[in-house]
């Protein structure tokens, strides 16, 4: 049995990849670290998990870990990443990183939209953890990047259809919705339930969401020439899930059924990808709690654009989810094991 | 006092019609017809109006209608209007119509969209509630077709920009997402709590909704041709609201300032609409139970797009309160009559 | 005009006093106090005051607010009331506390459950603001205790019963369920969005909550030997909206229809307690946004108990709506002026 | 593999069962039957479980359902089941029925509750499926009837108390509250998201909830003398869970600590019951999706009672969930199996 810490056990994130990992045939966990918590009980912090796990919530060095684990999820915030990770892969560990540290190739892009980067040599190293386009690299690997939410909605959306070049890239608008678990567990005014129920609203609003050069970065390895394109967050009243409706103009002739053979071709054996029938759209409560990515489009033949819908899960398949696919691929176990449970339905 | 009969009190809409007019200075209801409820007390039916209005539920024919009231809300189904508006307006009443059926001007359009039209000699005559754009033509109107909440929510949000010709109009893309009062108050699965609470999806995908011609026909009103746009709703778990966030293409050299200038131009007298600060946006919960139409905007300079938000309640300015607000107009009535309420929140 | 101050507007209670208010028709809203949000717009702080009203959050010493009203809200924390109030009664100012602080008569119950109390003369001074049952002593008030929230919704639904001696008083049991808005707008992590959607728990259980002596004093006005009742406080996943499910053994012989004399001797005048019909019973989305008191009943022979079902909205009736009341009667005003609105639904 | 059918898959109840045994290590699902459904695939009518069953809804008699299984589920409303489980069991098969039909010994009451039986003398040999009182009845049993969601919730809290004697069962009240699962996916007006959402209600007050003599039966095994309780249902807006918050008038003398060892006799060993520290209050959001159990208690020593607090998963423990640990203990396979997953927290 490999044994696996999680590093920020506290969050949102955290606790999801405890709730799955209790169940894992293959691991177990050994460490979970919360600076804020240490000392209890994670089930107490978390009650869900009572009965699955009895780990405490400890405060542990770098040194401390090592001696714990052999393979670590560090789910902690950018920046505190990118000082831990090293010091693990140095004692000869593997990483799924959660944070957004190690997912931007380019360093001048990365320190544009986040902040100086002090592990930049770990960048070419480590792969973006989107098992659909990277698997092999994964397995591999002893750093994986895992996705950001909306760009691993987005990005599995358009792959097939910017490979086969079928979309004008440049008129790429994503229009993305997210449950508000994405926002975390920090206790701030704009996440009380009484200032999101019953409502709704955009946030970061004119291509400034930081996982808007995410997105880019990924779109851009199928093309030329590189393109920008307009991505708009908001906050749904939900805890899970994101939707994100993708509009992009169609190349002329382009059909109904072409598409669909894209799609097929590229997910038809991926576990973790649903493609819906025609006329069948996806919608965030059939993924609640999986690690599914369901799509569905449609071709709007007045204006000449196609209307991709995609959704996840936030903390599975955008989060804890897709952190242990990656694992799984790390690791050379089941690439589902710990994954199977079929989704939540009502 | 002015007497105003609800045809098709049992709905959503008619319920709001109901709690906005008990309280109204200048008219008395008289009557409120309902098939299935007839002979109920509408306070039982819609307990939230016990002690504010006595009026029962009947089903009563147009001739026993024109006898009770000068003033008529049809609340009723597309198609069911243009069979009973013809005879209010013959017996010389006024009437705010709040379904489809007189909202197109053209007749192919609208047969097109929805089915056959028996009164298409109304549809020239007709006036677009929309009080923002026609304020004039409604003071003097006897019938009035009460826009869709979808095309008033973007209509708004349009209109100023059109006006000056400052984006190009075949780039618009208007990603909508409403509450599911929206859908009415009809017994179907796809409505029931548990379907719809935790979730999001889009729906009518790829231009198929009918709200689609009415939101071109008056865009198409500040153009020299005519464009097609793309529109797709979606349904959130929310009772009332509805956010629309709409793409352009913005010309060259437009600033931030210039958009400011000529929302102000257009929406600073006007008593229901709320331009928004720099970098402050919209939300659904802070229009909710009020007649506001709430606009924020942002220029993306990475894609050369603006991004503009628009949230109305869609029960209130998306129906029954912008129906009040016509009927004010259209009777000599302040204009903000029954409407000065204040957004509730939270 | 009556100038009028919202001492601690920031909250849901002050936000909830700033939306009644800016709406009453004899009085002007002058100033509004908040240390946190000094010198930004109120509407600033809670947009759906946008247009609604222009003041500016301030941070004011007590002379200073002395200058710009005469009358007060204080809706600030238990404690720091008591510091507030003696001043504004000093300079002759009237005041509505919707505080703990001067609820409770008997000072030596305040300083078991709350802390030392350092204006206890006011005490018996302070009236108890439930005008259905203390109108008279609250119109020549110049300090009036607003109720709590669920004192309110047990209170009301209990008084008829037991001045009428058909129920034993220690057989009481009040099964309570509040919105989350209860909890206030303090960022903390139990009241963040994920922690309370689609969920439901108790809280303060077995008799602990501060409320218990409130309902208690109240009730015991009544009898002839005081009684302890047991209280159960519970966290809906709602914004606004308690609803009390109380237990209580009945006297035998006592009808259905005895009971709803009772009721309805009390209450039938009473311009915002509806009593329901036999058979219905109450729920929280029937008093949204409104200033009403719903109750119904229903005896069951099997057990020889009555089961009483109060519903209010928690920061209307049971905070700002009350408050505003209260100061109608303290001030001659229509007991109803600016609490007219029709519950909002759905 | 054992070959199991599901009767009754197009409900709340049908779609969980299929959830879990999709992942049941011992079983193959080789039988869905709906007559609403027929000829559709069950993942097109449940979207969520796409690729995880290729089941087809089908309209089978009993007849040819023998042939396609060994072991049934009856997901059926009562009456229904009464006329269909007999020919099961004449051929030879095992059954959970999820209906009311066989959780009553006593004809009589059922009669008087329900309607007439048609199946009366297998009333005696049903075993009340209740693992936790009755587990070696279950194992030898080719009938199980699966009690209700309000019963397993207050039966498993009270048990224990009531064993020892150390309550006074007249005095018991249950104030139960449900999610809207419960109600099913019948379209009905009242379970719209509209009526629902942001509100809450009671509903069958007074005794009148078909569950109160199935909580009745299990408690007077417990009792020399029978007894009546009060038990008032609620509607919460969520999908799953309920919480029952459970008074009862405790014997002198009784501590917090006696109280805590006999729940610790009774379910220490327990998988499914979870039994919480002093002063921590069980959750309906921590056994969400889980098939756990969770009970806490506070005692009042102002009044002399007993509050005690107990949350299930109303589908899971409450219905799908505990008809599967039935089936595993009538299989003799591991009780647990199926049924590990954590509960999903946010």
């Amino acid at each position: 049995m490999l044994k696996v810490a999680i590093i920020g056990a506290s969050g949102y994130t955290g606790v999801e990849l405890a709730r799955i990992l209790c169940n894992h045939p293959d691991i177990t966990l050994t460490a979970a670290t919360s600076r804020q918590y240490a000392g209890q009980a994670l089930a107490q912090v978390f009650p869900n998990l009572r009965k699955k796990t009895n780990l405490i919530c400890e405060n542990l060095t770098t040194a401390e870990l090592c001696a714990r684990a052999d393979f670590f999820f560090t789910a902690v915030p950018h920046k505190t990443a990118m000082d831990i990770v090293p010091h693990l892969l140095a004692a000869g560990k593997k990483v799924v990183d959660l944070s957004a540290d190690f997912r931007l190739r380019n360093v001048a892009v990365y320190e544009e939209w986040y902040q100086k980067h002090s592990a930049a040599d770990l960048l070419n190293e480590a792969v973006y953890g989107l098992p659909e386009l990277y698997r092999e690299q994964i397995r591999s690997s002893r750093l994986t990047a895992n996705p950001g939410c909306y760009p691993t909605s987005i990005i599995l959306a358009l792959a097939p259809l910017l490979k086969a070049g079928v979309i004008d890239p440049r008129s790429i608008i994503a229009d993305s919705k997210s449950g508000t678990s994405g926002a975390g567990r920090a206790a701030q005014v704009g996440s009380l339930f009484c200032e999101v129920t019953d409502g709704f609203r955009a946030y970061k609003v004119g291509g400034t969401h930081r996982h808007t050069p995410e997105i880019e970065q990924e779109i851009n390895t199928f093309l030329h020439e590189p393109v920008r394109i307009s991505f708009t967050p908001h906050l749904l009243p939900i805890s899970r899930g994101i939707l994100s409706t993708i509009y992009a103009q169609l190349k002329p002739e382009v059909q109904q059924n072409d598409i669909t053979q894209l799609y097929e071709k590229m997910y038809s054996q991926e576990p973790f990808v649903r493609i819906l029938p025609e006329n069948t759209f996806p919608a965030t409560q059939y993924v609640r709690g999986s690690n599914f990515c369901d799509v569905g489009f449609k071709i709007d033949t007045r204006t000449g654009r196609i209307i991709i819908l995609s959704t996840i899960d936030n903390i599975v398949k955008g989060a804890a989810g897709q952190a242990v696919q990656n694992m799984n691929l790390m690791c050379g176990f089941t690439e589902t094991a710990g994954l199977e449970s079929a989704p939540f339905f009502p």
